[in-house]
C-alpha cells in the first residue's frame, strides 16, 4: 500500500491530521536505547488511534550507535504491530548525489521500509531522484522550515522570470517539477503561517508536513487556515515534544507508565481535536461521520475500546 | 589535535592536497561489510603516505545496516592505526535543528570522532551551530556542489544589498559569518572552476573541500588555479571512484590484492603529483623540499619504505 493510501486510511479512521513525532530527547533522561523503545511503546499505545502518522527523527537513534539502530527498528515494529496501516515518516533530511543518494534511499525506503522521508533540496533534483523513483513512497522536501535561522537562506529574494520572490517559493515551484511520480510533499513550519499560505497558492494539491506547533510556538488555528487545500485538508501537523513532555516520569513503575500514557493521550487527543475544530465545515462533517462510525464500532467493543484499555493497562515491560 | 593542525601536518608530510574518498560503491561488488573493510584496508595501505585526508561517505555504510556501522568504525580504526595524524572527514551532509542537530553533531564529532564533517546550509545557522561549536573540528558547508542539478538551487539569482548574485555566493558570505570559531570550510565542485574562483574571492582564507575530479570530469589544472588562496593552497581535492576503480579485482587472492593496491597507489600518486604540479612555484618549492626530505628519510629505510613494502605485501586478511 502506498504512503498516500495509508495516510488516507489512517487519517479517516482516526479522524486525525496529527503526526506524532518519536524523538525522545536528552531532556527525557531515558539513558539508553532500551528505555527509548519502552518510552516509544508508551507513546504509540497512547496515540495509535489518535494519530494519522508517526515520525521518528533518525538523529536521535543514530546518536545511540548500533543499539540506536536496533531501537529504531524495534520502534517501527511496534508501530506496525499496533496498526499496519498507519504510515511512518523517516525524518533524516538527507541529500547527496549518485551512489550515495541511492544508498540513502535504499536504507530508508527499502531496509527500514519507511512510508515517507524528508529530504533537503539544496543539491537539486539529481540528489532527490533515487528517493522520488520510489513511486509508492512519500518524499517531503524541506521548503520553509520552522526554525528562525531558516530565513537566512529560505527567505533570500530570488529573481526569476522577472519577478522577485523568496527562495522557499522557488523551492515550492521546483517541487512541482520534481513531482513526476506524484509522491512529493513539502515541509513548511507552523511558525510561519503566512509563508504556508504562499506555498499553498503555488502548490494547491500538495501534501504539507508541518512541524513547529507546541514547544516551537506555532498556532494550530493559523496553521490550519493557511495550510488547508481546496478540500480543506492536504496537510498533517507533527508534534513531538508537547506530547512527550506530558509524560513527566516516562518510564518506571506500572502505575507511573499508566499515568504517563494517560497524560500523553490527553494532550494528543486535544491536539487532534483542536486541529479538527478549525477544518472547514464540510470536512469536519465528513470527519465527524467517520468519527461517529468509529465510535459506534468502539461501542461494539472493537478496536477503539482495545486501544483505550491498553492505555489504561501498563506497558507490560 | 585540531582538524586544521592534523591537515597541515599530513599535507606537508605527504606533500599532498589529495583527499581519498572511502565510499566503495555497488559497482565494486564487495557484497558485504567485511569485504568493504578489507577493500578499505587495501586503499588505506596503498595511499596513507600520499593522502592529506580520508573521507568516508556515511550513506554507503548506513546502507549496510548495523554491520555497516561496524565497518565504518573498523575503517576509522584502520586509518588511525596507519597514521594517527591524518584527518578523517565524515561526509554526511547533515542539517537539522535543536536536539536533532545536537544529536548528529554528537554522533559524528564525538562518537565517531571525525575530524571534520560536511553539512547542508539550507536550514541556516541554528542547524549548524552544534557542529560549529566543536572548535577543534572542521565544518564543511555545501556551497556549489559538483553535480549538475546543484544549479537548480545554488545558481538562482539572489538580490541582496542591491546586487544580484547566485545563491552559492551568498552561502559563501554566510559561511564567513558562521566562522566565529574559525573552523568553517566550503564544499565546491571541481566541475565548476569559475564558480570556485568567485567563492575564493569572497572567502580568501577559507579551506575548500573539492569533489568532482576524476569520474565526474573536473579538471585538476583548472581546479587548482581557481581554488588556490594567496599562499597557493587552501584547498583539498577529493577523489573516490578514480582510485577505487583502478582496482578492478579488489579483493581475492594475495596476488590480486597486491596488484589492486599497486594500481590504486599508482593512480593516487599521479593525482597527488598532478595537483602539486599546478601549485605556484613558491609552494611547489616548499613542498619539493619537504618531499625531498621525505625521500631522504625513505632512503634511510624509514616510514616511506615501510609503506612501499606494505603495498607490495598482501593485505593479510
Amino acid at each position: 500500500m502506498s504512503f498516500f493510501e495509508k495516510l488516507a486510511i489512517a487519517s479517516r479512521k482516526n479522524s486525525s491530521l496529527l503526526c506524532v513525532g518519536l524523538d525522545p530527547d536528552p531532556q527525557m533522561k531515558l539513558s539508553n536505547a532500551d528505555n527509548v523503545v519502552a518510552f516509544n511503546s508508551l507513546i504509540i499505545k497512547a496515540t495509535v488511534d489518535l494519530a494519522c502518522a508517526y515520525k521518528p527523527n533518525l538523529a536521535i537513534y543514530e546518536s545511540m550507535g548500533i543499539e540506536g539502530l536496533s531501537a529504531l527498528q524495534e520502534t517501527l515494529n511496534l508501530i506496525r504491530q499496533a496498526d499496519p496501516c498507519i504510515p511512518i515518516i523517516g525524518d533524516g533530511k538527507r541529500g547527496d548525489i549518485g551512489t550515495c543518494s541511492t544508498a540513502y534511499a535504499k536504507t530508508l525506503l527499502e531496509d527500514y521500509d519507511f512510508d515517507a522521508v524528508t529530504v533537503n533540496p539544496y543539491m537539486g533534483s539529481d540528489a532527490l531522484k533515487p528517493f522520488l523513483e520510489h513511486k509508492e513512497k512519500g518524499v517531503f522536501v524541506l521548503c520553509r522550515t520552522s526554525n528562525p535561522s531558516g530565513m537566512q537562506i529560505q527567505e533570500l529574494m530570488v529573481v526569476r522570470g522577472g519577478v522577485r520572490r523568496p527562495l522557499y517559493q522557488i523551492v515550492a515551484e521546483l517541487a512541482l517539477s520534481w513531482n513526476w511520480n506524484r509522491n512529493v510533499g513539502l515541509v513548511v513550519g507552523a511558525t510561519y503561517p503566512e509563508q504556508i499560505s504562499r506555498v499553498r497558492e503555488i502548490c494547491p494539491d500538495m501534501l504539507f508536513l508541518i512541524p513547529g506547533v507546541g514547544v516551537q510556538g506555532g498556532s494550530i488555528e493559523k496553521t490550519v487556515r493557511s495550510a488547508a487545500d481546496t478540500q480543506g485538508e492536504g496537510f498533517i501537523i507533527n508534534v513531538s515534544r508537547q506530547i512527550m513532555y506530558a509524560a513527566k516520569t516516562p518510564i518506571g513503575t506500572r502505575s507511573k507508565d499508566s499515568e504517563a500514557m494517560r497524560k500523553m493521550r490527553h494532550v494528543a487527543r486535544q491536539l487532534r481535536d483542536e486541529i479538527n475544530s478549525y477544518l472547514p465545515s464540510s470536512l469536519k462533517k465528513n470527519l465527524k461521520q467517520i468519527c461517529q462510525s468509529h465510535e459506534d464500532q468502539a461501542n461494539r467493543g472493537e478496536s477503539y475500546r482495545q486501544t483505550e484499555s491498553s492505555v489504561m493497562a501498563t506497558s507490560g515491560r
